[in-house]
């Protein structure tokens, strides 16, 4: 048996076993977007972690410096975000090749800091050290929330709404763009790079929908929309039905697809590594969620579906048709 | 300008400026063996990392999964050690190539969960990724230690004396055996290779050192001793007098060193990965310090030097013959 017959989510389950040994205090182990636990009443710790490997995650001659520091911290302050935390201190680990120039490295730490300056997270440590052929890049991050707001994928509810805090599929199609080396030559496509090499961490979001009340179960869109659903189902123990003409696809996705032949839902569906966050909120508490979202970010709450008590993912086309969804963003090793 | 210019502690001088944001409840950040700050009353949380790369920190053909599980957190729990912390929760990062076999991978977690229970540490969480050619291991681990214990590099004062909680130059020996496909055929050589294998983490040590009265700084040695007694004296602005006869070489290496043509005190001075504890005591409480250590652990605590006002390291050989010291343990990227 190896890697391949298993993929990543068997192997983290195969290797969880015997991983908890002082349950006391835990709130959240292995399985959620960011560990959760308890030194201290009144606040609850979150400690998130994750790898970037050049050639597996990133192209070095594709991304600038910046934008590959700016993404490092992203990936982990929006895990912070999935669990309605503030994000407090970031670790951050280099294994550097001796190819990778020292410019490129202080670009890479001014992208960070200028991301966490933004959401006042310091960068608090790490470790520096040579690696033998690819860039290697950890980041772990500390946050905080209080124990009333913490967010978890396992919340769901039989009818509870689903939402997206923002478009979805953009980054996959970024990476469309950078994979088969396609000149940027219109703002549409300068958007859909930008969605790649840029997230925008939903902390804000985060807080507010923490904040709320009925808001049952979150996650950040890392692996594609219908595999982080799929990981909400999971914890939950329930099902989801989604509505393709209502998955937020922004124009300049729209545009894209029409130019190079792709279906939008697809993509939004399958995408990954958007950073919107997905929460489900009880049908009472909806509309009034998603009006105050859009009052205070000026900006719509996406309502793209509802949790069933199936535990199927379904996919609901305007014309009536009805797809069975299997998750199908990142895994892995799994052959696909 | 490249990294091999300014080496590794350039290389994090450089970086750090502007990182930390917001200095508040921040009391040790980039530059000791954890970072340590408050998120509440009466207890410090410290978070540190390390990244181990293939072909740079391990050969994975001469280390069982097994030991490379179980040296991968034990050097992280020894940062914590050496801050005077209890280790609570660890998180490990995996980047995977494909031709690792999953049960290298489960004896890795076998030998990482066999030392975390030791320790009563949570694996709670962590990322698991591909990798294109070289295994990739991150571990990041959160301690605890009470406000008035915390242990810094910073604290030494000339007229302290400086110990070592253990014999120094075993892990390069073992090192030394594995590089040079040296066949195992004594118990002192296997001592040895256990020694760079499975360093055992000081965190019993290092807690009974944080609550000593007259304790001043400590670290552990990974660096190597010269290098990591550096890391004191330039955190404290002092400098120190080491005695050549007293640097605790172990009866394996002098046989070793006797077998090989070595010296002991080279080794011992510029070995590294010893995970020992070094550190600085008033004068006034050391004989105190040494005796209860002894009791405590049924071993020596010991003496090898003292602080001095000068900012130099001396070395100082039973003849009276006096060597300066430069630190000469790792410094990655540094040309040597």
């Amino acid at each position: 048996m190896n890697l391949r017959d298993i993929g990543e989510f068997g192997f983290i389950a195969r290797v969880s076993r015997g991983c908890l040994i002082r349950p006391d205090n835990i709130i959240k182990a292995i399985g959620d977007d960011a560990a959760a636990f308890t030194t201290a009443p009144g606040a609850v710790t979150l400690i998130t972690t994750d790898l970037l490997v050049e050639r597996v995650h990133f192209l070095r001659h594709a991304i600038a410096g910046f934008d590959l520091g700016y993404k490092s911290l992203a990936v982990n302050l929006s895990d912070i975000a999935a669990m309605g935390g503030t994000a407090r201190e970031a670790f951050v680990s280099l294994g550097i090749p001796e190819n990778c120039a020292l410019e490129y490295l202080d670009e890479f730490y001014r992208g960070m800091q200028t991301l966490a300056e933004q959401y006042a997270v310091n960068i608090l440590g790490g470790d520096t050290t040579g690696s033998k052929v690819d860039l290697i890049i950890n980041v772990a991050v500390h946050g905080l929330v209080p124990p009333a707001e913490l967010l978890g994928r396992d919340g769901a509810k039989p009818g509870d709404i689903i939402f997206s805090t923002g478009f979805l599929g953009e980054s996959r199609a970024g990476l469309h763009l950078v994979l088969n080396d396609i000149r940027i030559d219109t703002p549409e496509l300068e958007m859909l790079l930008r969605a790649h090499h840029r997230p925008e961490p939903q902390l804000r979001e985060g807080r507010f929908l923490a904040q709320r009340p009925g808001v049952h179960a979150a996650i950040d869109v890392s692996d594609g929309l219908s595999s982080d659903v799929g990981h909400i189902l999971e914890a939950s123990s329930v099902g989801a039905r989604l509505y393709a003409e209502k998955i937020p696809v922004s124009a300049s996705l729209a545009d894209f697809c029409a130019r190079f032949d792709f279906e939008p839902v697809d993509y939004a569906l399958s995408g990954g590594e958007d950073y919107t966050l997905i929460c489900t909120a009880a049908p009472e508490h909806a509309d009034q969620l998603a009006a105050d979202f859009q009052k205070t970010f000026n900006r719509p709450l996406f309502a793209i579906g509802e949790i069933t008590a199936t535990r199927q993912m379904e996919l609901i086309y305007p014309d009536g048709r009805l797809a069975s969804l299997t998750p199908s963003g990142w895994n892995h090793f799994k052959e696909k």
